[in-house]
């Protein structure tokens, strides 16, 4: 049921031919209240995009009531004209709705510096909102696909309220976010100064540690709405941990959609002298592609992990650290440890434990191997 | 005629069974002086391989008589045994030369994480000693190849003395080095102390500003060794400029073998704050994965150049930034400029010019496209 799983919204997603395959494009989510708290995290990246920029607008005042999300054009990098379009778009739902421009929120993702068909996407907009349902939630999660092969969606169910989400993403994944465009929702009743905590520390041990190629898109947006609906008041921490929950669940989803992947990757670095330690070593190899492309070939190639994390600063001794792949520790002491032939990778999960010896502390990082279908992906994509 | 270009060196390459290939894999260089000035760079990977524990120890003196090369093994990651490995195969060329072990450097390069085949490697040496001639500086070249096509020489005459040299290296080439072994000789007669200095300028503005793949060696080592054969004294400026016409003529002979490539991308970063500033937004392109596979597509993505370098601290405003891609300025002031259809991409040489407009410093970036050969290469290297 995806973001109407929750009481209090509907959602709808309608082709409005944005994208050349005629697929849906164009989704509205809308919180009929009676609450409208709302937090995002956006990209950092310092091209953000003209939606990005009209939608932080927007959740400053912690306030919304509708998210306008379009797959087929990122409206990035498009100039004071972008802004325009994305402005317009809000104005052209928030007609529709019955609502002021400053409550609704904009999302877009596709090719960057392309504008938009702005005719087009209006009368998508007029049609999704027309088809606004409290079922409307797969429909959704559909029409803001890409080159995801399938939707991603999550429902968490707590004791009389519960967290729904949808998200979008195959590629792009990076440390803080990437092109991942995501619709959180709750029928919890939520004070929206506490929504932002709460969905900032769930995106950080979610999104923000998968890192599937290192890229960081002009895009990424999270978004949160709560409706209240439910009457129930969870904690902090109640609803801090059903958001990470959603998160997690959905980064999961990302993951193992990545383009082109064929191997999950989970690098655990344990035994650091800080968490930002574990993290460092931890993307050092997930950026790395000779480690990425050695694990696509089935290789436990443990010298590519002391090699990439002998790039960092985190604190070890480089006779100290040990590398386990699948199980096998190859890596005993910085030097040669048990056979690499013992270490089966022919299944898609992949476990790399990196012990540091250095303290206390650790953290994992996910990220997905550098196949030849992800360079076929993405060198055709524009093209 | 590679390292035995200048007067005063000899040089062999033999086949001593550590390729499977049967191909040459160990090479010796020898400086018959009357001098011994030398001086080397070494890889800052915090796992440096055994080789270049030893090599460091022995140019800390700023003298050296001879280098010994191999192929087939890194000797990488392999412990206190693989010092020893190390200290032993100069020892037994110290021995077969008449020389002192601490006259003798030693480089290695291969799959890192196994023992390198001490007999076979004694043999060789012992053979390779053997062969010296003042006409095996392209055999020496020849031993030390990898995956690389080509062997890669230069030779920069000067007016009564000159410079000569060899490198290897297709791939792993970073901004601090990479799977690259160069040596440089010449027949200048130069202060040790002055040697070092010009080492150092002539590799920052050559190896170190190419960056194929991100990913940064155990075992990088750039040594350059004078004999003072010619009985000229250049200027420190001569000298430094005769070095980094040698650096510059292999580090883009690297860049033209690079595994894999289909393409040489030059990012030139303009109008920068500071040179740091320009080669971190260059770094930023060469290791964006994305952009390096749109270009390998013959895609001109400048939206990928403006997500690259959004993610550094470089100072710029996004709104004033112009990127030129083989001289077609696709994006004006951050957003849409002239029509990317105009770009043509289908040669090897890529020319990606960026204009920061927010100083007077500029510098280049030389990196590689990501293709389905590379991931091929690399994910079969081992196995």
């Amino acid at each position: 049921m995806s973001t109407t799983a929750p009481r209090g919204f509907s959602a709808a997603g309608v082709a409005a031919g944005l994208k050349s395959s005629g697929d849906p494009d164009v989704a509205v989510v809308l919180n009929h209240g009676p609450d409208d708290a709302a937090a995002a995290v956006f990209t950092t990246n310092r091209f953000p995009a003209a939606p990005v920029l009209w939608s932080r607008q927007v959740l400053a005042g912690q306030r919304l009531r509708a998210v306008v999300l379009n797959s087929g054009g990122a409206n990035a990098c498009t100039g004071p004209e972008g802004f325009q379009d994305a402005h317009a778009t809000a104005e052209h739902a928030a007609a529709a709705l019955g609502v002021g421009a400053i409550d609704v929120a904009v999302a877009s993702t596709g090719l960057i510096g392309v504008r938009l068909p702005m005719d087009k996407l209006t009368a998508g907009v007029t049609a999704a909102v027309g088809a606004l349902s409290e079922d409307g939630g797969p429909d959704a999660a559909r029409a803001i696909m890409t080159t995801d092969s399938v939707p991603k969606t999550t429902v968490q169910s707590r004791e009389s309220w519960t967290v729904g989400g949808m998200a979008k993403g195959a590629g792009m994944l990076a440390p803080s976010l990437a092109t991942m465009l995501v619709v959180l929702t709750t029928d919890a009743v939520v004070d929206a100064s506490a929504l932002g905590p709460a969905l900032k520390q769930a995106t950080s041990v979610s999104f923000e540690r998968v890192d599937s190629d290192g890229c960081l898109s002009t895009n990424d947006t999270v978004v949160v709405m709560a409706s209240g609906a439910s009457g129930v008041t969870p904690s902090a921490e109640e609803l801090t941990d059903a958001l990470t929950a959603a998160c997690t669940d959905l980064a999961m989803q990302l993951l193992a959609d990545a383009e082109g992947s064929t191997k999950d990757i989970a690098i655990s670095v344990r035994n650091a002298a800080s968490v930002e330690d574990a993290l460092t070593a931890g993307r050092a190899c997930a950026r790395n592609n000779l480690l990425k492309t050695a694990l696509f070939g089935n290789d436990p190639n443990w010298g590519r992990v002391l090699a990439a994390i002998g790039t960092t600063d985190a604190a070890f001794e480089p006779e100290q650290v040990d590398v386990t792949i699948n199980g096998v520790t190859v890596c005993r002491g910085g030097a040669i440890g048990d056979p690499r032939e013992g270490v089966d990778l022919t299944g898609r999960a992949i476990t790399i434990d990196v012990d540091l010896k250095a303290g206390p502390e650790q953290a994992t990082i996910w990220t997905n191997d550098l196949s030849i279908a992800y360079v076929h992906e993405n060198s055709a994509y524009s093209t």
